[in-house]
């Protein structure tokens, strides 16, 4: 009896304590989502030293700050995931025709252990997660996927071709105007959007006030 | 008369090329910075083929769009001027205390072919530039280069790494919550906004009417 007790305790700590890691509040996460990626933590297991280790892959501290600003970094955590989901497939043994008529086992080199009914239940499940975070990017973070790409584009600059550096210096006039226009701009607009905001506020009593009448 | 017409008639030519495609307003480019530039130009010499081959070192299709997303992006230029710059004064021959006080050439060596003082001339219109750049992404692009600290941090995601997969999907459920509720608000916030612009709008002439009065 005290040994079930103790089971069950154990199942409300991890519980809570995903509930506490993850914060699932539940109103975005599909309950069907949430299932397979339970799932596939039983096939990508860690430890709990890891998980409490205080280190995270997606560092929160970037997710606070102004709203744009978070987007955009969310924007390139989803394609770190979709990116990272890749290496994950990569990593899922595939079974060869053969092996699978014969029954055999599939080559269980690399990250996973697993045989291939289960390394094709992770192959699915994998792929189920990946749709809705792609399905996410294309409905959300188009935006920031185009600034992303954008800078991505900024690497490839040859920086010791003299030919280029020319050039960069022949647009910057017109660059470092532009950096400072839109600095100004988007300081004034956000002035004005303050200022509307508080119109609005004093406003609000004297809305309601008409409203009663 | 008519050759010095012809000069005068080419200045004029170059003049005007150089607003098209500068688009120098003149409004945030301080004279000393325009002049410093025009001094680097006759270092880093392009031919009119190379400027108008319809290719931007710094695509302006990229500053489009929304206010935000913009900033970015250029947040992103800036930083690719201040390691463009590193790599200028990198290729600039630099006088060895020896040549210097012999009075002999120093090494020229690297993309520059230009003696010591004038090296020398460069280097310093260089540091000019660059610490105007830095200036400006130090007042006015702050939260964007945070940002783009943060993304870099992504690129060293160890994706092969089987515990960066098993804590990377113990994190889903909080960033794919965070994902759709940042959207969720942005998207609200946008809308809410669009109703006080058009409230303040309609409200306007009321406002300007009670003013009159």
């Amino acid at each position: 009896m005290m040994m079930r007790m103790g089971a069950v305790m154990r199942k409300v700590v991890c519980l809570l304590a995903w509930l506490s890691v993850g914060q699932v509040s539940g109103s975005y996460l599909p309950q069907d989502m949430n299932r397979t990626l339970q799932d596939l933590l039983q096939h990508y297991k860690i430890s709990k030293s890891d998980i409490y280790d205080g280190k995270h892959v997606f560092p929160k501290e970037e997710l606070k700050g102004k709203m744009e600003s978070q987007m955009l970094f969310m924007g390139g955590v989803l394609e770190a995931y979709d990116k990272l989901f890749g290496h994950m497939l990569k990593g899922l043994p595939t079974p060869s025709p053969l092996s699978a008529t014969s029954g055999d086992k599939a080559d269980t080199s690399g990250p996973s252990t697993t045989e291939p009914s289960a390394a094709g239940d992770t192959r699915f499940n994998l792929i189920k997660v990946l749709q809705k975070i792609r399905e996410l990017k294309r409905h959300s973070y188009q935006e920031q996927l185009k600034v992303l790409h954008g800078l991505q584009k900024l690497k490839h600059i040859e920086m010791d071709n003299i030919k280029v550096q020319g050039k960069a210096l022949w647009e910057l006039p017109w660059i470092y105007e532009k950096a400072n226009s839109l600095a100004d701009n988007v300081m004034r607009r956000r002035r004005r959007r303050r200022r509307q905001t508080r119109t609005g506020l004093a406003r609000e009593p004297e809305r309601r006030a008409k409203g009663q009448q």
